[in-house]
């Protein structure tokens, strides 16, 4: 068996993991390789594909498959499987977790007394009284919305399709959005990248937030339109916003948003694909392929996730 | 029954819940007052207790009594009981959990990152590569450790007698301190102050941590020796304190930590006692009294705590 691998960094974590789970497949990387019976791809170079007739499958290692499908050299009729959870989803509550802490304790405005020599204690405020609004409620998005709602924060959630789940209050369809951004303190974009799902957060729909709230971004970052971040910023629409994730990602060292000090930016770290749990995953599906059966994860193009 | 309020802040919520738990009770605050039943104090002036002969008991309404029992005018024979827990527990381990997520996802890294705009993500930490040592096991420090262990952290505690708790490395004596001491990543500080704990952690045992941990103290301000804290944060030995209470307080205009970048203030809001809830316990153990029957939370006055 021959693996292609094309990952954008850790390579070397990567193939170790895929020997360690596949020892009988050879690995494969850098250009002009052999032709491959399946690839394990994070953000490859354009031309990854080419050469490459006999692929029976491509791995997706990040949870998000959106730069995948618009790479023009993607083969078009080979199924692409993204990966499933393997401690994203624990690893994206964590981090909405001590977003959600930071904000139901006011550390930010500790910090801004801090800066000013001000010794200002606020009264006690229970979890209940925050209100956390989660878009998009798949396998992360869910995962969030549950942890949150399980710590005792009140916790609404927006979806495309209908969804019920114990403790949190569903919306769906556009309407539904609005509804819910007009009740949150914070939200939290948990959903992929679609057609439809860019801009999604554009200047009308951020005017719904209530005063003074918090955007925090940890899935894609053509979702929330910059210019209408900033506008709702510079209006106190938003209080802050925290972003994991940029349109453009590294960010630029002249983006505007470096030097905002109610921007909290951190570099797409908010869950991290392991490779060893990943590659184990890979090596099952692939297995499962050979033996014929079915295999969950297969990404449905015409929907984008 | 006459009961006597002398509370530092929020006066007529505490007044008022004292009287929706104690309908039958008149409540005095101010000065020269009648000779009361039962005291409820929290930060009282110095002459709280002037013409006060008939008390039969002193309710502390905060958890720690250090700075009553440091009270001339204290009675020295009334029996002085404490605030047990009444949800200040889990606000500790609320505010622990914040910091050691803090800790674990690398925030301070990321904002250094940002304010030198450098995009520079780090690789994936679990949860149990984080070693966390809690100083004192009572009601709250126990609960504290606790939830960090139960989220999977990695948790040493000390305490002055021995404890068996579960998932916990349990330390005590002077010996059993230097050891954990010497193996954690984030110290928290949850002792009470009494003779014993003053200056606890001083200059020889502040060395002895990993260099490059962080201290936490959401206790009192006097079991740190202030200049130690200074020097291990400019040696290295200490990366960064967060710190809620303090020697004096309010931290002074012109103290030097206001200014630090490597020390997190806040205005000891760690823990708040909620009037409500006390006030139902208050009245609770003064029912308890005058039926006869003992109340838990008495002062052991030699222990200091």
């Amino acid at each position: 068996m021959k693996i292609l691998l094309q990952v954008a960094k850790e390579s070397l974590a990567w193939s170790q993991a895929l020997s360690k789970w596949l020892p009988e497949a050879q690995i494969f990387s850098g250009k002009g390789v052999a032709s491959c019976d399946y690839a394990v791809v994070w953000h490859p170079p354009a031309q990854a594909f080419e050469g490459q007739t006999k692929l029976n499958a491509i791995f997706s290692v990040g949870a998000g498959v959106d730069g995948l499908l618009s790479m023009a050299s993607l083969p078009q009729h080979v199924p692409l499987i993204r990966m499933e959870d393997v401690g994203m989803a624990d690893q994206m509550a964590e981090y909405a977790l001590y977003i959600a802490l930071r904000h139901l304790r006011q550390i930010n405005k500790y910090e801004q007394d801090q800066r000013a020599i001000r010794w200002d204690p606020q009264a006690f405020r229970p979890r209940s009284s925050l209100r956390i609004g989660v878009l998009g409620l798949g396998t992360l998005g869910g995962r969030v919305a549950q942890v949150l709602a399980e710590f005792g924060f009140k916790v609404s959630g927006w979806s495309r399709s209908p969804k019920n789940l114990p403790g949190i209050q569903c919306f769906h369809e556009a309407s539904g959005l609005d509804r819910l951004l007009a009740m949150v303190d914070i939200l939290f974009v948990m959903l992929p990248l679609t057609l439809e799902t860019t801009n999604l957060l554009d200047e009308v729909r951020l005017s719904l937030l209530p005063a003074g709230s918090t955007l925090v971004n940890l899935s894609r970052g053509k979702i929330v339109s910059e210019s209408a971040l900033i506008s709702a910023l510079d209006s106190g629409v938003l209080a802050q916003a925290f972003l994991d994730v940029f349109a453009v990602e590294p960010l630029s060292p002249d983006h505007t948003f470096w030097k905002r000090t109610d921007i909290h930016i951190t570099p797409h770290v908010a869950a991290l694909t392991p490779p060893d749990a990943a590659a184990e995953q890979v090596a099952s599906k692939i297995r499962a392929m050979i033996a014929g059966q079915p295999v969950t994860g297969t990404v449905r193009r015409k929907f984008g996730y």
